[in-house]
This record gives C-alpha cells, structure tokens and sequence, in this order.
C-alpha cells in the first residue's frame, strides 16, 4: 500500500519524522507531500521545507518528498494511491481531522485517510510552539532533526530580542 | 413560542437549513438573524446572504429572515420574544456556545437560549470548510441548497487555479 | 409549547431545579419526567423522588411530575407533545447528550430534543456527587432543595463513619 | 497489506461493518477478531458473535472473522501481520483508543494502530446502544445487518415490558 | 513558595482576581507578570494593563505587578523562583495550557507549572469577551474590577454604535 | 507549604511518582495520601498499597504516605495545611478534577486544590491499565516503579491464561 502524507511541515518537527519512519516501515511507499498554501504566510518557502524534509529522511528509501497546492482530493486523484495518512495528538486535533477526512470522502468517495497516534512524547508538540520557541533563541534540539534546528538558527539570528 | 436562530449564515449550508426546518415545524414562528459583523470579512454581503436565506426557506411559512449588527442581546431586546436558538454540532463549537449563552444570560437575565442537535451527516459541516472546497472549485452540492451552490459557482468563476 | 423534562432526578438538584424554572417561565407546560430505569438501583424510589420534586417546584403552576419505564420515546408518543428538554453541563454529558438525541431522533423523527445550558455555578453539579457528600454527613444545603437535604440526612442518618 | 480489526461486536452494527468493508477495499486482508473478555458478561457468546459476522461480511472475499481472549498484542504477535486497525467516532472514544494504541505499542514496539473516521452518520451508534433500543423492542433495522436485527428480536422476544 | 502568574490581562477580569486572591493566601509572594506580546495588538498598553492590576490589587501586600517580553522561561529563570501558576477554565484552554506547560518543562526542566481552577461561575469569563461586549457598552461590572469598568468605558467613549 | 496528594495508588505507577518526586523538590512537605475506598475493591490492600509507596518514595526525606477514608475535606481539615496536590493527565480526567476540586471548595472554603501536568510520556499510564496488562503477564516494568512491578507478578503468579 502507498500512502500520501499531507501537511505544511513548516517547519517538520521530530513527531512529523515519527509517523514517517513508522509509516515507512509499514507501507510500502510513503509521499509526503508539502501543502503550498498561497493564502498563509509560512516561515519557510516550499522549497526549504522541501530540503529540509529530504535532508530529515534521507536514510528512508521508501520515503518521497512532494508538494501541492489546492485541494489535497485533487492531488490524490492525479497520484497512483486513494490513501491519506494523518498523524493525531490532542483532542483539538482530532475534531478537525474528522472534519477534513469527512470533507474529503465527501469530495471523492474512494478517497481514504488513515491515522497513526503520535508517540506519547510528541503530544504536544507543533511546528508553531516550535517556531515560537526558536524566535526567541530558545533551544529546540530535541525537538526537531538537525538541518531544521540549524535553520532555524539562520532565519532567527538576525532577531535581537527586545530588552 | 416565537425564536431567534442568529448567525452568520455565509452562507447558509444544509445544516442550518436542517435547524431551520426542525424550529419551524416546533416553534410558532423563526426569526433567522444574520449578523452583520463588521469586523469580520464575510464572502458575501447581508444583502446576498439574505437572498440565499429567503430562497432557501421560501416554503416555510412561519419563517422569517432578518439581519442585525452590535450586540445579539440588544437586538433580542427590540424584538417580541426572549429565546434564542442556536444549532449543536462538534464538541469545540459546544464550550464556545455555552460562553455566549451565558454570557447573554449575565448581559440581560431573561434571555433564554435553546439549543438543537444538528443532524449526524452535518456535524462536521461548516461554512467555512463549503467556502475552502468552493473556492478550489470542488463540488458542494450537497452541502448547501441549491441557491448557494450557484452563486458559489458565480463567485469563484474567475478563481483560477494556480497549477 | 409544552416540553417534557426526563431523569432519574435521584435525587433533584438545584441545578435541575435552575432548569426547571427557567423551562416553566418559557414554556407552557413542563412535565418532569422521573426515569424508574429497573436495572439501576436508586437511593430514592420513584414515590420518594416525586414527592420530593413536587415540594420543590410547588409554586410553578405549569409543571407536572410524572413517571415512565421503559424507553422515552415511547413515553413521549403517550404524551401529547413530541419535545423533549436536557439541560447541558459539562463536555463530558455533550456526547451522551447528542447520542441521546439522535438516537431518539432514529426510533421517532417527530421527537425533538431540545438543550438548555445550566447556570455556570451549577456546571459541575450532579446526583451523583450530591450522594457522595452527604453519604459521609457533608453539608449539600446550598446544593439541593430543603426538602431534598431533610431526606439525604434522614436517608443516612444511620450510616456511622469509620473512624 | 493485512490488518487485525479487534473490537467486542456484541453484536456488529452497521457502523463496524462500514469500517470493515472500507478496510477490505484498501488492504489485502482483513482479519476481525473478536474479543473474549470472561471478565464481562456480553449478550451474545462468541459463537453466535462470529455467526452474525459471517453473514454480515459473507460477500467479502478477503475479510476472515476470528476470536481470541487475553492480550491483544500476544494475539497479534502470532499472526502473520504487526498492524491493528481501529475506527474512531466520538472525542470521548479518542482518548481511550489512543491510550490503548499506546500501551500496546509499550508492549511491542513492533505493533503499529491504524485509525479509520466512521461515516458521520454512524458517530453516535454503538453495541451498547443498540441493545438497550432492542430490550425495549424498539426498531434497530437501519442501525445493524439483517442477521442482527433477527436475532435481537430472538434475543429479547420473553422479555415483557412493564406497564 | 514564591509564584509566577503570568498573562495578558488585557484587561485583568474578576476571573483572573480569583485567582490571584487565593494565590496571595496560599503562597508568601505571587508577581502576576503582564506579557507585553510585541506581535498581537492589545486593547491596553503595558502601563495601563499595570495601572489597573496595581489598582485591583491593592489590598494584597504579598502581591507585587511586573511585565515582561520575549520567552516566559527567561524571565522565570532570571526571577528567584521557579514555580509558574495558571487558572484553568474550560477543556478547550485546558490542552493549550498542558502544551505550554510541558513545552516550557523541555525549555527549562527546573520549571514547575501549577495550576488552580477559576470558580464555577468564571468558568466561561475571559478577557475577549469582556472587550466584546464593553465594545457594544453592554454591562461588565460584574464581571471585572472597577477600575476596569471605568477604563473600559473611556475606552469605547467614542464608539458609536452602527443603527 | 505543606501539600496532601490524595489517591487510590492502587499500584502507584511511575505517572505518580514523577509527581511525588516533583511536588517533593518544589514543597517543603508532601503527604501521599491513600484513600481506603470501603465500596471499591482494590488489588492491594491499603497495608501492600503503603509499604509499595514507602518503598519508591524512602529517597525522599520529606515525603510521607499516610492513608484515609470518608471525606478528602474531613482529612485535609484535620491536617495542618489547606492544600490538596492532584495531577492532570488526558482531557477527560480534567472535568473530573474540576469536579472535585469545585465540590471540595463548596464543601470547605479553605481548601485549595493546585494541578501539576503529568510528563508527556506517562499522559495515557493508569493504574488500571497496569493491572490489566500485568493481569495478562504482560511486562510493566517500565510503567511502575521496581517493587509494585514484583508485587503484581507475585499478585498475578497464579492466574493462568486461558488457552
């Protein structure tokens, strides 16, 4: 089975890698694919979180990294899978999944969406408590893969923090 | 007894249609009140999104469309009855729902207000996620009557899609 | 419109009294409808609950105290009304709630429940824990009608603590 | 790919075999297994539990129905798959299923839970649901397979309502 | 034990006063420390925020008014405590507050978070609310401290309401 | 400030540990506080209960275990503090919590009740979910501290599975 696993990754934070090494030890293709959406304004383009994700998998051979913009049922139609796979940690969360996966078998009836738990650890963690985080020059090592802290590091090091 | 089904109704989806339905055939009269919010960017303006309303309901005699801005509890105040009616769907609209009933409890002590159940296949269904699939024109017919449908369709017409 | 009330009231709360109230002020009729569920074993019987209900609510001319086994749908068919009032506390009721009603909704599509949200100091209130205080000779008297906290003493009058 | 889809199906409702018949499209097997827990006393035993799953799924070439009692993860260690799938509807499930997701996964690194969303309209049903609308001889046609509704009504035939 | 109860206070409501009371009872020293957030766009500047939390607080002589900028961890770390204290409300702050609390543990293990709940009747009371109402000159007096209510008036002076 | 730290503890797991330990570095004195449930039927008797708490906790000079029963508020009144200590793990504990904590309030306005968030990892451990695996001979010895893990092999050393 191939699966397509959506999101912004901006950036991808240790419990996105979790569900990837997991999904790729369990499926035989994973895509993950990098929402583009034109509307938000992201911290990294779709070309950094694209390098940021390879770098991140690059020991994962069945692992590819893609992008999309406009509706994920569009992309998944165009792909050779009918199967979306989505991580889940709150409670907040998990509403909205509901809602999407609802919303899209809505749009196209074939269309799948999986869930895999995040590990117990990564509950709550986010790529936006991650950026919060690294604004302010607090260390975020364990929480996201290398090339993504030290990029981090780049984009903030101009930052001075107001005292 | 006479009520107010208050909203934004931008648009109104089948899912308010179902509460709408459902007062009308319980309640003596329904008093649908667009709010108009100010502050707030809507899709389309009261005057359409009354249109909408008024030919979405045209066979129910007993209701009414309205619209009003400012405060939910001056706006009942003006009007002949105390009771509001607003529509359940997901656990995260449920917390937010009882803030306002309570907060226009402690605003004016006999404002009243009653809640409905929406129907299971329109828990998940917001104007929000009909105007997100609309505007990568994806099809929604299903989702709102067949008015909307329409000038959703007119609206994102020139909506192309980047590629 | 007259609406019925339905549960176990084991025994009635100044919560569900808030309800009540507030029902009788808005609504026609209000039949209190005491739940004799035969697989639950009661501190109160059904003849204790609605003695004690009748004191509580005795100067609201339109609310009647009645009794049903079985499922309440079939009580409400019985009845010359089709609405059915809860009153909402906590997220944790939400659920069981909208179960409830939808249920309902599957056995009977004429019945309509409709929710009205308790005051906020009475969110997390309950029979239940009501018992469990006075069980242990704690004070329930700003948590119960008067007659209600005569009879928890009464009731438990016997029951002495370990010491 | 082959999952285990466990769960008590005491009995299967229309909701487990929406979940089940979506699995047998997407993965190359499905195994159910039933749950025999000697701690609880379930309405029907394995047997007439299996039974009632056959004929709900006879048409579904790659799906087996089985049984096993103790430890899900030692069940699923003997078989020849590592992954469990699960369907998810309400909030107040999701917090029990990813508890138990992961303390199977503390059991076995190996096992990996997979989450299917129910269709909307099967959110609020379940077995426990079911079986009390049916000991009120209640209709239960549209919530459960044939097979079942057949054998409620068997179940509960002696089972005089009181008046 | 010394306490940090930080927050926007924008502006500080009865809800938050609660909490602040029984924190001076029950700790020596609470420095409620007003988060001077440079990305969002307050109602009230730091100074006015202070003044009125300095008013409100008066009476409490273990209780002393600070504000700071940038991460909580730095200025807990750069304070002569460790300890953080929060109100919780209702479920849906409840995840936002466990993020934060385990994400500032990860920052810094020495911090403790602990947290009180708001009495049941503020339960629904923030400060988003108590703007949009005062912003419609609808009545807040019970729901924050007077000086509160007067500033909130001279605020919104010059608001004509739409007719 | 002195705290009580109720529970059942029936085993304490590492999740309650991580709390003792905590609350033991940041209070200068901590109660472990057991409650003897007269209507429940533990694994452990309070005796086992207590010596398995005295034996993870004997490194921490100023924690004590203790046991009672009847009302929390009539062992806090008793004691020589105010405050109860209780952790928060998943969403559904919390309106317990607050259950409680707003009962016990009513019940004695002095009590205060303070909230630590449990470590990410030990968010979904129970003691209910230990003895169920443990029940199973599953191994738990990452989940409770070393001597509740060989009083439950000693506890369960005679329950043979069922084949």
């Amino acid at each position: 089975m191939k699966v397509i696993y959506p999101g912004s990754f901006d950036p991808v934070t240790n419990g996105h890698l979790d569900i990837i090494k997991r999904a790729s030890e369990n499926f035989d293709e994973v895509i993950v694919a990098i929402l583009d959406n034109k509307s938000k304004k992201p911290l990294f383009n779709v070309k950094e979180r694209k390098y940021m994700l390879k770098e991140s998998v690059k020991d994962l051979d069945n692992v590819e990294i893609d992008s999309f913009s406009g509706l994920l049922v569009e992309y998944v139609k165009k792909s050779d899978t009918n199967v979306v796979l989505r991580g889940l940690r709150v409670v907040s969360d998990y509403e909205n999944e509901m809602r999407n996966a609802l919303a899209n078998k809505s749009l196209d009836n074939n269309i799948e969406t999986l869930f895999m738990v995040s590990k117990a650890e990564y509950t709550f963690l986010s790529s936006s408590i991650v950026k919060e985080i690294a604004s302010f020059h607090g260390n975020v090592e364990e929480l996201v893969p290398k090339v993504v802290n030290e990029n981090l590091k780049e984009k903030y090091k101009n930052t001075y923090l107001e005292d």
